[in-house]
């Protein structure tokens, strides 16, 4: 037997260790991936692939144990070399190759896809047939770095306004928003459904927590085979009790998406490097009726509005154009959205019960947020339920949350496949989510 | 339309920042919900819950705006008063209440569990029932902060060790442990299954980022209806590329544990205390072969061992005992698990192929950890898979993966809500699971 006393240091160096503690002219351990191979002539510069980067081995040919030829794209070996200084280099260092050690070595030679190209020019389609081989590619993995550090924020951000982190149910009896686009299982011979949202869930821990956030999938059975809709994405959700109006779920949204900028900045730049990305100010974030911003959008650009309680994608495009131009804002929220439009336990305007105390958020033409107020009068809410011919089969529980008493409260979703789509500037949200899950797609 | 900067800070007190910032004989504003009232004739307290504990309000009869009969249990209120001394009130504090604003009131009088008493004397199955309305109180609340610093400190001690955290699809066509525990739903005519675990993504994600983690639900069809069973539970999942061996992965648990433990010290010390928790040391963690601890616990308990190459859940508590008794350790690495009992993708020891380069971690009597290093190399995947008589239908792309090249490497899953469990003292892993799931149990 023996004792493990925690993360011993490695001999094998990362390339932050390299540039910041190891002295050039010594002889260094590292490890990595055979990203590509040049061969030169006499030399031939072998490119790792590490989890920070590419990092440049040169090899003598007659000086070291191996063959060059013993070494593939693919194959992953350990270095013991000289640390260089090199201005050509990525980050401006080299390892001059002494012994290598082969860790492993792939089954084929011939790849799939040409990741060692700084761009894949590659369709979409045969980027996700090869997920775990087309992520090899700096760019293509950049993003989900990002996509990490905009989760990491809503967290971070979240545990330093009061909330608590939940985990709540993805199997149940019954969808929170209701409709057809629930996917059906069977539950050791009961039915049952998979969450839509923890929409039920995060409102009842309201009562518990005041404030809780949860970041995890949700399912949606749409037929939409867009280049915006997933059947299975994750959702980054909060619900806050004691609020003064729904006002405050905008503040909330906006002091996260501040927080998320200034992280990115702080901590991923070099991915923000290797996309090329100009993170957006959200200083300011303009918040602007329905009705009068599909009015002031009708004007300003000849859009002939179909329906005044219905916003179409092209509005949605418009609007944050309008955004741009007027308030210099590449976000903007939309707020009161119609009742008609809204689920039962969104809370409706007092002054307008057409519209409700809702929002979404509209980001360089895309909707990535939908919240507002909830109901929290139990009458209230039974009444609502009732206007609409609801049954409230399966909802026992959510309901008599409210009979024992809730604060005011509202919350939101952010779809974090769309946000990052946004944010890296692509088209196609299932270009920033690992693994898609939509109409044709189960697999990988 | 109007801007949104950001959060602003509200005039509502938090009790930190009660404690912190304000001084005594100062009027303040407070908000919560009425946890429980006390008449004592001329004078009441109405003790509110907040998210940070209780607070004691002082009600004098006739000098107030409102009558004590106006507020219920259950009430939400906003308070204005006096910010006052008391050695005797929950954090020394209380307030002299001078005006109150109710802001929504309970659509019943009656509470269908005693939430304000310090012990819910309640059963599991009422505190399930009625899940909302139970968490309210105090100790049964804070079990899930507990839980959120578990979480958080897995997440923050490995982005510190340079994982990436990825989100895999919870819908795919076939599950990564095979088997009849499996749940099957239609994915537009087509059958799918829910994952079990995120094994096979992030393995493949390995080649990607060199080191990856995951905080999950996943999903078992498992029909045991026992105590530490449930059907859908939160997988903290790491994958780490470059390992020497499968201690690299003990070793980055050791190192979670020791991170957590301090976290909690420092962050969620109120809860701790609460529970009254002693948090169990992590400083080393004795690792021992899984056939030599067989032996060992065997002779010491005069155990009777039935069969060398399984652990019934018997022996996980003598193993646990024993390791208390003769190592003062609450945890004990269970190392070398038969390969018959193993997944194919587990890696057989060379020295002794009847055993694995896996290990189990045991935490006061039981598994609360899965873990080993994985076959990398393509040729001996695929031998596995044939020595087992094993299909490879909806496997291509894993597969896939290890023909292009892979390093070597190895993970782990922990049950969070078995790790709460047994770090607060629980003895059904129900009782640290929000909304579990269980073979009757599909709501609320």
């Amino acid at each position: 037997m023996e004792f493990l006393t925690g993360v011993k240091e490695k001999e094998a160096l990362e390339i932050s260790e390299l540039l910041e503690t190891a002295e050039t002219g010594l002889c260094v351990k590292v490890n990595g991936a055979v990203h590509t191979i040049r061969d030169m002539g006499t030399v031939a510069f072998v490119i790792l692939r590490k989890r920070e980067g590419l990092l440049q081995c040169v090899y003598e040919k007659g000086s070291i144990n191996i063959k060059l030829k013993d070494m593939k794209e693919a194959s992953t070996i350990e270095v013991e070399g000289i640390l260089m200084e090199n201005e050509k280099a990525p980050n401006h260092i080299e390892i001059q190759m002494k012994k290598v050690k082969i860790l492993s070595m792939p089954g084929e030679d011939m790849m799939p896809l040409p990741v060692s190209k700084w761009k894949l020019n590659t369709s979409l389609e045969a980027k996700l047939n090869y997920r775990s081989i087309s992520l090899r590619n700096l760019r293509e993995r950049a993003k989900f770095r990002i996509q990490e550090g905009l989760t990491r924020a809503f967290r971070d951000f979240l545990y330093g306004e009061g909330f608590t982190e939940i985990h709540t149910p993805k199997i149940g009896a019954k969808g929170a928003e209701g409709g057809a686009n629930i996917f059906k299982l069977e539950y050791f011979h009961r039915p049952a459904v998979l969450a839509q949202s923890p929409q039920f869930y995060k409102q009842m821990m309201v009562g518990v927590f005041d404030r809780v956030f949860e970041t995890a999938p949700v399912f949606r059975a749409e037929k939409h085979n867009t280049k915006r809709h997933l059947n299975e994405y994750t959702s980054l959700d909060l619900e806050m009790g004691y609020i003064d109006g729904f006002e405050d779920v905008m503040a909330m949204e906006t002091g996260y998406l501040q927080y998320a900028m200034k992280l990115l900045e702080k901590e991923y730049k070099k991915e923000l490097q290797i996309l090329d990305i100009t993170l957006p100010e959200a200083d300011q974030i303009p918040a602007v009726h329905f009705s009068e911003i599909k009015e002031k959008v009708s004007e300003k650009y000849g859009h002939r509005m179909r329906n005044p309680f219905d916003l179409e994608p092209e509005e949605e495009q418009l609007i944050s154009r309008y955004a741009k131009e007027e308030w210099d804002s590449d976000f903007v929220f939309v707020t009161h959205y119609p009742s008609k439009k809204r689920p039962f336990y969104a809370m409706d305007d007092p002054e307008d019960t057409r519209y409700t105390l809702s929002f979404d958020l509209l980001f360089r033409g895309m909707e990535i947020t939908t919240g507002g107020q909830r109901i929290h009068d139990y009458q209230m809410l039974m009444e609502k339920i009732a206007a609409r011919g609801m049954e409230t089969d399966g909802m026992e529980q959510y309901l008599n949350t409210f009979k024992h008493g809730m604060p005011p409260h509202g919350g939101l979703g952010i779809g974090l496949e769309r946000l990052t789509m946004k944010l890296v500037g692509e088209d196609n949200v299932r270009e920033t989510t690992l693994f898609p899950r939509d109409l044709s797609r189960l697999e990988p």
